[in-house]
């Protein structure tokens, strides 16, 4: 007797979502048993997590609920966390229970690189889930009130935000936006705040546009942020950064958003990593198992110098096609595809009504550029859950 | 040649406020130079601060700013914090500089009464302020963010509130009603959540009628408060309350309403006091200088029993207008008006259209009650902002 192939899905990330719904929509009724296992009962737009994280807008506008995009009918949902995957028995392990596989898509997201600077782990508040930012959002606002308590503890009005990539920038612009608000809703002078990025590179948004880079600094300058490019963290501590040469800045908060690496689950299972990270071959299968499929933060993908791309929404997505595909063609026994990253442009925004970004070979910035960053948001929102989700999402 | 007589009035509270605005209307230009001085550039309705401090409205929709009170044409406006009173010297030092007076009206507010429980005043929050009420309002939301990073923390989602007298029912009704919608912000699970009210005495609302106590019990009881009567608490730590039993009530957030004191800078200029509050003669004068008038919970009368008053700021407002009289009739040499309470009622909240209370000799409760409330707030700023203040707070 030919069982149907059991496809566990793990993590409802931009990877898993992705898959799930190509899956479901492709595949037909006794092909196989699909099961989407997260920790969460809902799917989060992580490129929108630097709003909910600086308190400009409400982390119930960057979520989505799991049952609005699946169909329970077609797909198990399955609300745990993963414990352990062991390749070699084809089971992962949750919280709770055991599941068995015959195809594994690893789609668990990522986890903030520290580069082993110490204290950061354990001091410094990062981006990463719905939790992650309601956290900070909190975080902050109780910086204004403990200042009412002890005013002379100007430390409490400090924001050190580590890292000056996508992330970083994004958020300082939802910083800049909110602290205004909060100093009015705290009766604070708003000369008592200061925001200061600290980056290692020499450069905002490394390997940007140079044009676009100096528009997102003055930007952000304007907005009252301090750049302290080219220097590097040496430590962090409970009341603020070490830097490499020795000075101290005092800061009731400190946001790390230095680095993403991959999940410590996939080191654990055995499989060949960077940085946690595991590489996949053309059809984006591990090293080791052809049944086993990586995808997102948790995988790493070289471009044609050899060099990796570097982990966003749109890599995951595009991934999530081509491995739904590719899982339905080993079904089927049909031609597998082959992966390979179609760039259609990176847009970063810098707070309210504007942003900066290359859309196919044409620079932009601005409001228009925030307008395109809009419009992308609503076509992965259409994509996934259709015109309803649009227009409940309100974007 | 003959000096405008000057005149001092310290804080902006019940007392102050309402003085300053009589002695605006009643005296002539000429008459006396007045002075109002006051830590912050607003007035806030105390009586109803235990709505922000529960994060159920806002704190600006509780606070008026004093130049919509008093024309600065009439009344001079110092923002500034009292150091010292120099009754001898007939001086008052602010922060910043020195007042002379030939009058003084003192009615600076009161302190919490922590009764010297260790730890209270370190680890408590207390509802006195704007500032503070803003701070408990964003240690509560914290608590949740915290819980959601550290599951294991359910103590985080324990609530203490010490002392049941009007104040702490108050508080209790709103927190009641607020937990449940921090709930589903931050999906958390509602029976997580603890709320324990801790006083000695044995019954809530002390000298309360026992109908009207039993009503006002059972309507928190029925959102959940839990009460622990006739219960003391012998310290309070970091990580929560050990009662007098030795229990401990591990609590994330420990509200302290146990009980108000007077002001200690009326101790350390040298008057009669009793827990910090003045003895103060039928004129409402300290008994050591008639020119030097204390008000509200600086101030201590005594009922017909020979026993205090409690602290209300029914009793602030009657105080205010016995005390401009009083000081007009002295400038005009006419004669003094003898303070005595009438009570006209009072109200307790219990969270959303509930309450209960006495209004002349009747007892009301529920939304009648909730809306005699309403009406009393309502009163208080017709009295001093006129209409225009009624609409503007949209009370």
């Amino acid at each position: 007797m030919s069982r149907i192939p059991r496809i566990v899905i793990l993590g409802a990330g931009y990877g898993g979502v992705v898959t799930a719904i190509r899956l479901q929509k492709h595949l037909n009724y006794n092909e196989a048993d699909v099961t989407l296992v997260n920790k969460h009962e809902y799917h989060y737009i992580t490129t929108l997590l630097h709003m909910p994280a600086a308190g400009t807008v409400k982390p119930e506008n960057v979520r989505v609920d799991i049952s609005k995009l699946i169909d329970e009918f077609k797909i198990d949902f399955v609300k745990s966390t993963v414990v352990q995957i062991r390749p070699q028995d084809k089971k992962v392990i949750l919280e709770d229970s055991t599941l068995s596989y015959d195809y594994l898509v690893i789609a668990l997201g990522g986890e903030p690189e520290t580069f082993g600077i110490p204290g950061l782990k354990e001091h410094a508040l990062s981006i990463r889930s719905l939790n992650s930012v309601r956290y900070i959002r909190e975080h902050i606002e109780f910086q204004f009130a403990k200042f009412k308590q002890e005013p002379q503890r100007k430390d409490y009005l400090t924001f050190v935000v580590g890292g000056a990539g996508f992330t970083g920038i994004e958020f300082l612009g939802e910083l800049a936006d909110r602290l205004p608000k909060l100093c009015r809703e705290f009766d604070v002078d708003p000369s008592l705040v200061q925001v200061i990025n600290v980056e290692a590179a020499p450069t905002a948004l490394p390997g940007f546009d140079s044009e676009l880079v100096e528009y997102a600094m003055s930007a952000l300058k304007e907005k009252g942020v301090v750049f302290r490019l080219a220097t590097a963290i040496k430590e962090c501590t409970e009341d603020g950064v070490v830097l490499a040469s020795g000075e101290v800045i005092k800061a009731g908060t400190v946001v790390w958003t230095g680095g993403v690496r991959g999940n410590r689950l996939l080191e654990d299972a055995g499989f060949e990593t960077m940085r946690g990270r595991a590489v996949v071959d053309s059809y984006l299968r591990t090293k080791e198992y052809d049944h086993v499929y990586v995808l997102g933060d948790c995988s790493i993908v070289l471009n044609e110098q050899g060099k990796p791309f570097p982990p966003t929404a749109q890599i995951s997505v595009q991934q999530a096609e081509v491995c739904a595909h590719n899982l339905i063609a080993t079904i089927r026994n049909s031609s597998l595809k082959e992966f390979s990253f179609h760039n259609r442009g990176t847009v970063a925004s810098l707070g309210k009504g504007d942003a900066v970004g290359i859309v196919g070979q044409r620079k932009i910035k601005g409001y228009k550029a925030a307008m395109m960053k809009k419009a992308i948001e609503v076509r992965y929102l259409y994509n996934i859950g259709g015109i309803p989700l649009v227009i409940r999402k309100g974007l």
